[in-house]
């Protein structure tokens, strides 16, 4: 893994003809307005199910929507997914024959290990211009009408470089990403997959349980009211979107089920030492915890 | 339980010749704090183990300091006992004899049930001037350093009245908190003892239990360099004091392995789902949990 901060935005911010946007929610939303906003685009075309490229043009966030994937980036030197992860192998194969030579393509999944499987099986010599990228920007709202254009400023992005990629291609995506105000970090996919489990995909399980747990006991309204600062952070990725992480868990489940077996572990000795009234226990339990805590800084 | 949002700040606000703060970190420095911000005490004596008290005074806090409780509290027509849970039995017994006929007495517990009985057996005839009170107001930090005098403004603050309260303390303790620009709620105490089980004690070990994973775990480093808001938010409250945590659970033991068992079956669903590949089960649970949290607002 190297982060690459002291190139952010060092590399000249590259200019698109044409940009195509597959799936303008949140995160295509945002892309679309940070193109627009910094000038890098001279014409975005947007394409997602339902209403949402509609809305997408109603906001000025692209400049016309194309009515399959296919046509939306004829003639686009940048493509974007930002599709939900169980699209982008169908996205994929849309795509792949309309392609023009000079694209680059990019995704913005939270997992990279599918993404790249589903690219490769699909996008033929174009695969070479793929660069896998993982923005670790989101949150719980979603949709068109949260996009803005300053999403991605000081975020980082992940980008997952495999053996068929072009160099120019993978500098042309860490030029794009930088120019949105974002620190370019590449990783090893598989690397990528155990990690965001850890720091992102199974804490999004706890928090979905710790809510729920709550919400199937006897005192869920009363808890909606007394609820400090405390529950309000602690349970905030918990309004997300169900199906959205039920896809992402899903998609790397070994990984996740592997943090659900740690944290597991974890509880039981937290809860056996409560049990037991063992104080010094449950102190050294917390104590390791709260120190990784603060070294978050 | 009655909330009592309309009466914010009506009563008159009180104005106590002498106040005696026992335990001046975090909340009760920021008592201290709030009561001389709003003029409404003469006179701030603290007390406090360690360098505490020394520091509370050189920060302005209270203007002086008293070797032990007893001598804090005399002539004091208001003591406010903000001293971690397992030492309050302690004071309770120390302060008894030295206590004014006149003296308001009110805690800073997380827990009641344990605190109405610690002050039950030591304080006599005084006992029907003690308000059990629980302001929902701290965080990761403490210490007299973190104290601030607007730290309860907005917050909610939970009296527990008992059968021997003198209905005058009632009405002084919620004049008191109003003034420092508290929400007061009434609660009775064994309700209040489960439902912060639910909302606080509970998430605080999960907190916990979810950075100790992580730190046990291979990628305790490279978790820490790529967490996103999503986790610092939900392991925000990991970082707080290990001692004073573990005394909360321990005090609220049983209301808390409740909250454990419930959250620990709401895992294993989760867990289970995830593990068959079952995705309208994930959604499903999902889906009701961010519900849930949607409906904090």
């Amino acid at each position: 893994m190297v982060a690459l901060a002291d190139d952010h935005r060092a590399e000249a911010a590259p200019r698109f003809r044409r940009v195509a946007i597959l799936g303008t929610g949140l995160i295509g939303g945002s892309v679309a307005a940070a193109l627009r906003a910094g000038g890098l685009a001279r014409e975005i075309v947007g394409h997602a199910p339902g209403g949402d490229a509609d809305e997408a043009r109603a906001r000025g966030l692209v400049d016309r929507v194309a009515d399959d994937p296919a046509s939306a980036v004829q003639a686009a030197d940048l493509v974007v997914l930002a599709a939900p992860i169980p699209a982008l192998p169908g996205l994929f194969a849309a795509i792949a024959p309309a392609l023009a030579d000079d694209a680059l393509i990019i995704d913005c999944a939270s997992t990279k290990r599918s993404t790249i499987a589903a690219a490769r099986a699909a996008c033929g010599a174009a695969f070479a211009r793929f660069v896998p990228s993982h923005p670790i920007a989101g949150g719980e709202r979603h949709g068109p009408s949260a996009a803005r254009g300053d999403l991605f400023e000081g975020c980082a992005v992940i980008l997952c470089p495999h053996a068929q990629m072009q160099p120019g291609a993978l500098a042309r995506a860490r030029a794009t990403w930088s120019a949105l105000g974002a620190r370019v970090v590449e990783m090893d996919p598989v690397e990528h997959d155990e990690l965001f489990a850890e720091v992102s995909h199974w804490p999004h399980a706890v928090a979905f349980a710790l809510c729920g747990a709550i919400a199937a006991g006897p005192r869920a309204q009363a808890a909606q009211r007394q609820a400090g600062a405390g529950l309000r952070d602690t349970t905030r990725i918990g309004a997300s979107s169900a199906a959205l992480w039920a896809d992402i868990l899903l998609d790397n489940r070994d990984a996740v089920l592997r943090c659900a077996g740690g944290f597991a572990d974890e509880l039981r000795k937290v809860t056996a030492a409560l049990d037991a009234g063992d104080r010094d226990a449950l102190v050294r339990h917390f104590d390791a915890a709260s120190r990784w805590r603060r070294g978050l800084g």
